[in-house]
């Protein structure tokens, strides 16, 4: 067993997956689950994701060995600040978050006893709450650890056990670089994806020519618009850069379609599909 | 039986899985497959989609009752034009082009002794050739018929029980309207996929934080760069216009996040999540 008692604070698909994940696996003793909704606390301890449960951080943090943070992403600061006082010594501080940036530099402020490290599982569901909660969710996932040159190496070797043990794929990267490469990779495809269905013309009832093309471009989009809305102003800058670099890519297609220069375009496709190619897990 | 001998020119994947089907169903007799490179005639020979193959489509439409056009694009106006002389009274002439006004257009060249009406099943694969045709390709998809006014009721109804014989849905739609619809609901989004990737940096191994969300905004972007330029040029004017209204939106994600304004960002993405939710099947 890895740690004895974890408080998981925002209890819902991510936390609660978590806890039930690294139960079954014999990581975690007993998980306190910490929500601000009654349903959300009782639906946790139905599906046996928390053992106990309370709506107060501080009570949940004071006897952890280990605090799991998975509420929305701009909740995180203000929550680090909470609990601070009642972190015992020695204890790891971890999160979920889809943005690491701000949060890591929000933890800088936590009492120098205990440790917080970073992280991002790169998983989910278009489901939400911990009645939706899945052991399996983190299995062949990505999962960044963002470390310090400070972090204790015991510390990080503990969460890397935790995140192997769960079935998920640990990947070291510092936070800013993890939150301007995901710009990319995340934010922006996903600010696209809903972009796209913005310029759609209702007039001209898009669900008549919607094909699988147009149902994978834009599947994201489905997603819960306050948890995007959240990523999307946490790490604004780097989606903004993301972003003018798309455009200037636009700006490329747009002339060759301008000047019916079908060279320049096969070149374009020809680069997008080795880069998609690459994608493949 | 609706047709006694077709001669379908490109057998490939959409030509293949047409005949494939159609003769499966009864609902044609005889086909000749018509491509230009030997390899392709045998292979479908081998699988079954051609009972008698040439390279030569004057050969083929000679006593054909129904010729279907199953090349990219930008090769059906030149073929319409090769092989007019050559089709027999009586003869119904149709396509498979993701883009229908100029092939349209062209088809008014054709004798006033034969029936074009424009078609597009929405449908496809990564692969490609004969060899990869499936006869179940067209079950369940939709396939549009862009009928004129002077289109011969019996044609458009002998055309509409073909391809509800092969499990597709038939939607009738004008040429014009289908190529500015389908730019925003197919063209831009396959541009956009591709501009994704082409706005990644490679030097960020882009590939080590990729996740579900990127793969399935960028699935089509693996599409074959040849057929999706000449879908791109023969729709240049549409495909711009949908992209100038997409840059328009992204215009205003930009101010959100500029203005760190929240409620602009849950706006627009909720009318997204609206949208994507009604293009379901």
């Amino acid at each position: 067993m890895l740690f004895e008692r974890a408080a998981v604070i925002g209890i819902g698909l991510i936390g609660g997956s978590l806890a039930l994940a690294t139960k079954r696996q014999g990581l975690v003793g007993h998980v306190v689950g910490v929500a601000r909704r009654e349903n959300t606390l009782l639906d946790a301890l139905r599906v046996g994701a928390a053992d106990t449960v309370t709506n107060d951080p501080a009570q949940a943090v004071r006897d952890a060995d280990l605090v799991y943070l998975a509420t929305p992403v701009r909740a995180i600061p203000p929550l680090l600040a909470a609990i601070a006082p009642h972190l015992p010594a020695g204890c790891l501080v971890t999160d979920g978050g889809s943005t690491k940036r701000a949060i890591v530099q929000a933890a800088g402020a936590l009492p120098a006893s205990v440790t917080f490290i970073g992280g991002h599982p790169m998983t989910g569901s278009e489901l939400s709450g911990p009645g939706a909660a899945d052991r399996h969710l983190f299995e062949g996932s990505n999962y960044f650890l963002t470390p310090t040159d400070e972090t204790p190496p015991d510390d990080l070797a503990r969460l890397i056990g935790l995140v192997e043990g769960i079935g998920a794929r640990p990947t070291l990267v510092d936070a800013a670089t993890h939150d301007r490469v995901l710009a990319a990779t995340s934010h922006l495809p996903h600010l696209v994806a809903a972009a796209l269905c913005n310029a759609l013309v209702s007039e001209d009832k898009p669900e008549r020519f919607a094909g699988p093309g147009l149902r994978d471009t834009t599947r994201i989009a489905g997603g819960p618009a306050n948890v995007w809305r959240d990523i999307l102003l946490e790490n604004a800058e780097d989606v903004r850069e993301a972003m003018a670099r798309l455009r200037e890519v636009l700006d490329s297609y747009d002339a060759a379609l301008a000047d019916a220069d079908g060279d320049a375009l096969v070149e374009l496709l020809e680069r997008a599909r080795d880069t998609r190619e690459g994608l493949e897990p």
